[in-house]
């Protein structure tokens, strides 16, 4: 059966385009709060787990050792839009590890955000892997490398040469948090290779949410996990702008709500969220994979569960559509199908 | 009824993500040749109809009267990547008419290219007017506004003036060329602002189909748009650099077709071609607006009807994916519902 229609794309009264997908809310005790669409068919989360990806850098004790900032572990979590602030912190985590931009096997991005890349291009600078909206994320993936070759007596930027793959003792942690975490194995999941070169794992929507209502809890984890999510996600509500950017929904969400919502988009339409004051956890995909509509989604799905009219989450879920002389064109908006009790 | 899964979004062998969508093959006579999905819901064609939107142009006189050449021409088809040759010809244009880009409505719009960006904000350049991807229609609506001035002994920029309004004598022309090619009366038509800030009308993909069947075929024209269409789909065929740009679809496919296939996207994921050999239009658009999906459903349907196994046309049809490092993470692919016979 098909997945309902979730946002619709109006140009003047009309509706032009429209985005089908589906959406989980789960708690964490794995009881469903809302079903839309089909939430047990797998899909690649891609980064919208990037804090579950983080656990084992807090839970293995490297961010202690090497004493991360909220500022550094907001970026572990983050799909940042390589702004100054971004490059410098990601740098800043492999000064502390003796280490730079090469240890980064995330590949070469120009700033997603055009002001930044013009302004980069104006100063006739080049991209790095710095640069690349993983960075945070794959300077956390070395520094818990330093930590492991030092347990087991090895040159750290030796041990770290390879950590995208999916055999790499650092990755084998990685998936196994995502195992620990969704209740899925994910070794037995259909892999795929991310846009940053590591392995994302197609999972079920239900199980995503499941994964981040435990994170948002507590519940269901173990000590160092729940410790870690925790960590995490106040690193993230102390640090917004390191998950994002200027202009990004996750941070200007984030910045509003503080610890009552941690949220992420992945590539593809994918968003997971955590609501701790409710229990909950949200996992939702558009199925082609357009994020101007998993970030409307996002914003109609918080608001209902929080029961909130904010005008900035109505400014997404109703986003409004500018032309080139700034002339307002259309909106995006909730299709009526997406409905959710608080 | 929902519209068929025509694209798929593959990573590694797994299907990530799908769009759905409608395809009308039609011919001059209004015959359908292949109809998958609603071809009969309205839908805004946008910049896939530019030529359709040239044709008083040329049909006026005006583009003979300012000795547009084959470029020029060209370039009023264009959603063109803002790239120097696009932008010195629209300039040129405008020279010819004793104007300069103050007299373009479009709004201003850095170039969709991002190394042709780069290198302008290298060079400390600010994006004008002629660097929006409609520049080039916007120039031939001032040339056609600067001939009724003549006519009607008004001074040109002066008459030229909002010639981006539904009302605006120019636009009273552009809409009735639309009327007149598609069979359907546009001013009745649900009506939307254009991203160029000109009137957009929703019609059906059957309509769109018919019409760019009419002007591949010159059938069911009146003698000055027939002849007005086959000039410009020689000059697209002579000059396809302009109607696109580097690695462009539109500017790729003409360049190996020449005049054996029109085609050209509109933004929200629409098409149009004419294949004037076999006396067909295409009309397609994908339901979410996605500009990989409609690219990928031109080339699949350009290639069954063409009966061609051309190395291009599967490029795009199953388009490879590559992240960050070069990596090949997936494909997209025509979906077994998008079958069309030659």
């Amino acid at each position: 059966m098909a997945n309902p229609v979730l946002i619709e794309v109006l140009r003047g009264t009309a509706v032009e385009s429209c985005h089908t997908g589906a959406i989980a809310v789960v708690d964490a005790s794995g009881a469903v709060h809302t079903a839309l669409g089909d939430i047990d068919r797998p899909v690649f989360p891609r980064s919208a787990v990037k804090m579950l990806q983080a656990l084992p850098l807090v839970a293995s004790g490297a961010a202690d050792t090497f004493a991360l900032t909220d500022a550094e572990l907001a970026l572990a979590c983050a799909s940042h839009s390589g702004e100054p602030e971004h490059v410098a912190t990601a740098a800043g985590v492999l000064a502390k590890l003796g280490l730079d931009a090469t240890a980064l096997e995330c590949g070469t991005q120009w700033p997603s955000r055009e002001p930044v890349l013009r302004a980069m291009a104006a100063r006739g600078e080049q991209a790095t892997p710095l640069h690349n909206n993983c960075s945070g994320k794959h300077s956390g993936f070395v520094c818990l490398a330093c930590l492991m070759a030092r347990h087991a007596g090895a040159e750290p930027a030796a041990f770290a040469r390879g950590y995208v793959a999916a055999e790499h003792p650092v990755m084998r942690e990685v998936t196994a948090a995502l195992s620990a975490t969704t209740g899925v194995d994910a070794d037995n999941a259909p892999r795929g290779t991310d846009g940053c070169s590591i392995p994302t794992y197609a999972l079920p929507l239900r199980s995503l949410a499941l994964a981040f209502a435990r994170c948002g809890t507590g519940v269901g984890l173990s000590d160092g996990h729940a410790r870690a999510a925790r960590r995490l996600r106040q690193a993230a509500a102390a640090a917004p702008f390191m998950v994002g950017g200027t202009d990004r929904f996750d941070t200007r969400v984030m910045q509003a709500w503080g610890e009552r919502l941690f949220c992420k988009i992945g590539a593809e339409g994918v968003y997971c969220a955590a609501l701790p004051e409710l229990g909950l956890g949200v996992a939702l995909k558009i199925d082609d994979g357009a994020a101007r509509a998993a970030e409307a989604a996002m914003a109609a799905v918080a608001a209902a569960l929080l029961k909130s009219d904010d005008d900035l989450l109505a400014s997404y879920s109703h986003l409004r559509l500018r032309n080139w002389r700034g002339l307002d064109v259309g909106s995006l908006r909730p299709a009526l199908t997406l409905a959710i009790r608080a």
